[in-house]
């Protein structure tokens, strides 16, 4: 293995870093904040050392196979997220290693969680930073989960490989042909939500933040009261469209886009009813509860389903205070995650179509077991690869999620707190349950061990797990 | 489809229970209690309605196919448990319909949760009666394993198969040649316990009761505390070693005994490593809480596990109140139960085995997706029919849980009460966790709809949840 054939695209990785921190510096340096230096100096530094690793490695970049792959989709994120904590410690608000780390693995992975507080009083620079890492980090998932996962039959999803991305190469060929296309309609949706936030009455600042946030399912704000600082029910439904649009897969969105291909991913159906379903059975719950369903509780409602769904974590309404019926809804909706292909973590709508399928075959089979019908999703028939695939995904999805949370129980937790900070951080949403790190409250109480432990739960989440575990293999340093 | 060719098997089931009824009405008699008109009453009816169908339709119940399979698994035990709920109506005790039911349910289920309380002021009959319905519907669930399951293909259990058990036939010349010394182990072992916690300490009586709630893998008892009753050291150890032999698969245990064929179940290594690990982690955990460890304890957080993961349900501490971490290994022993084949409920040890095969084959797969190295239980191959049955089985596990305490926590309940409620029930373990249905206390305080759930879930976990499902599927009443 040459481990040197993906440090060229790492070194690439690195310059679009440099490029982003020079953003936060030209903002900084206009209001006069002496943050500037910061970012300019971080900026030279991830760029410069990319810049070198890029053009000192370029030509040994070809042939890659699937143990290059997965090296590539780890150390990624583990770079990027070195690189996007160095402002996080340098700059004014002085955070420790452990916090810088938090918060920027918490940003690249678009988990959203945060250690920082009184962020209405932090310079300009430093917010804009944590939005532009969600936003980064964003693209950065879809990409992958575009070209990468199906070609590296990650998690069951290469159901979503395109016909001709059975091999490397031809699978890169479809990288330039469509992965300036998704970046395009990234920006552009970015775009539409700066220009809607901005008319329905937030600063450009605030929804520039807020934008890039939202279209990453990241769920950073600007203020301690997330989107209950904007107060206002057209912002809310907004947010739920475009946080809707972020857990859309993008490739359908494209193909929908261009009119070329006509096909419907059965995934959405799930994703729509899971919503639609949530909505009501939380309005019946908060109904009976004595809260009167208004326009306004249906909005905030709406956008509590679609943030936790789409793994964004933006918060309106402290639902830590709805009944238990209704905490476990978002317990589980915290689970669930929108579509393959999209900016969302959690386990991923198509998975449960998957799990469907499985069950009603095997029911089919107990009536008649010599009659075997195919699994299918949608008009595919699933083959017993990818069922595997998924299910191997979700088992060790939940082992994950039961060792981080037995381990945050150890440290001192209590159970809600540790499981569904567990969950949250795995399924990268951003605000857990409980009197410590629910939707009222943030992480900065949490453990150093904690937070490190969240972290890689962070990363395992976003990384589809396997992409790590199978590093730990017997026989993935053996030639 | 014809009823009719399951009645004559129904109707000696109900002659047994009435057989059955004849035992507490002769202890009543002997204490001259006057529940003894009550068990005699309930006896001739329940025998006689069965000596009836079962001569009445003696004629018409061979050529079953599957459907009549599913059909006799979910009305035996719906038959027997509104039986077995006779004496708790009609007898001193006077119970609610509701009560009485969940009460009888809860024993022919081997759950063991109770809604009465004051044990020890009863009568002996009505505590005997409790330990009968366990002691019957244990051997029942190990015959219904042995033979009904593996042919019906139930959950992944055609991994059991013996192999000539292909058609009901031949299962059936099976089951003439293997239900009776079955029968006997379970006698013998029943005996063996009987005996050993009689020299112990422990009242005849006391012993035989407890001595059926321990082999059934039951958990009912004659007294409010439970084992603390006997404060025993000895007795702890007794009752680890008969839990732990409940939850053994019985046909393995004969071929033991017979010597007649050797061969080693993979899952009685899990079983055995788990039981080990979980012991290590609870006396550490223990420790750091600042616990000594000493051979008490030792004892004491054994016979736990082992209840636990037997789903027994025994408690001699109320470890309810040990740390949080400990608790949450608790819940997660609630769910994985022993071994197939045995009177314990739960997961069942094979299905980890296999979720270990699939992990590791989608692993090996990711590594090199050409080489396709086959899944195996022990020595066995295992086919994907098997993982397909062994997967639906755990979602509608999961689902069942989760909608079970969905239901738990509309009706009033906190989160610990319904999800440690529903794993309880759906697994025919016992004791929940928190301060209404924890180890030291009771389900009396549960609401009649909470208990009509909590009976429902009993039944689904103890008839393997597909075996009923089937029966909602399109077609399963078509011809």
């Amino acid at each position: 293995m040459q481990i040197e054939k993906i440090i060229s695209p790492l070194g690439l990785l690195l310059c679009v870093a440099g490029l982003a921190m020079a953003l936060p510096a030209l903002v900084d340096l206009a209001q006069g904040n002496r943050d500037w230096q910061v970012f300019l100096i971080s900026a030279f530094v991830a760029g410069g050392a990319g810049l070198f690793l890029h053009l000192g490695f370029r030509d040994r970049h070809s042939g890659w196979n699937r143990r290059d792959g997965f090296l590539f989709v780890s150390l990624s994120w583990l770079v990027m997220c070195s690189a996007g904590a160095l402002p996080f410690y340098f700059a004014e608000v002085k955070m420790t290693p452990v916090d810088a780390f938090f918060e920027s693995v918490s940003g690249l992975t678009t988990t959203g969680s945060t250690v920082m507080s009184q962020l209405d009083r932090l310079p300009p620079g430093i917010l804009l930073w944590r939005s532009l890492l969600q936003w980064i980090g964003g693209v950065g998932i879809v990409v992958l989960s575009v070209f990468l996962f199906p070609f590296l039959k990650l998690g069951g999803q290469s159901l979503f490989a395109m016909e001709s991305s059975d091999t490397a190469e031809k699978s890169f060929s479809r990288f330039e042909e469509y992965a300036v296309r998704i970046l395009w309609l990234y920006v552009g949706l970015t775009l539409a939500c700066i220009l809607t936030y901005n008319a329905l009455g937030m600063s450009f600042f605030d929804a520039a933040n807020h934008a890039m946030a939202t279209l990453s399912t990241g769920g950073y704000g600007t203020s301690d009261i997330s989107f209950a600082k904007f107060n206002s029910v057209p912002i809310l439904w907004a947010g739920t469209v475009f946080m809707f649009l972020g857990g859309m897969p993008f490739m359908f969105m494209l193909f929908m886009l261009s009119s070329k291909r006509r096909f419907f991913d059965i995934q959405i159906a799930y994703y729509i009813g899971v919503i639609a379903a949530s909505v009501f059975f939380l309005l019946i719950v908060l109904q009976a509860n004595g809260t009167p369903v208004t326009s306004t509780l249906l909005a905030s409602v709406t956008f509590t389903v679609v943030s936790i769904i789409t793994t964004t974590g933006f918060v309106f309404q402290d639902f830590g205070v709805w009944p238990t019926s209704a905490l476990f809804l978002i317990g589980l909706l915290t689970f669930l995650g929108a579509c393959s292909g999209s900016t969302a973590g959690g386990l991923k709508m198509f998975r449960i179509v998957v799990f469907v399928a499985v069950c009603k075959s095997a029911v089919s089979r107990l009536l008649s077991p010599s009659s075997v019908r195919s699994m299918k999703y949608g008009d595919h028939v699933i083959d017993e690869e990818v069922v595997i695939a998924v299910i191997a995904f979700t088992l060790l999805y939940f082992a994950t999620f039961l060792i981080g949370g037995v381990i945050l129980t150890l440290t001192g937790n209590d159970l809600i707190t540790a499981f569904s900070g567990s969950a949250t951080a795995l399924a990268n949403v951003g605000p857990g349950l409980g009197g410590k790190i629910g939707p009222a409250f943030n992480f900065a109480g949490m453990s150093d061990i904690d937070k490190v432990v969240l972290s890689i739960e962070m990363l395992l989440g976003r990384l589809e797990i396997m992409s790590v575990v199978v590093m730990f293999a017997p026989g993935f340093w053996r030639d």
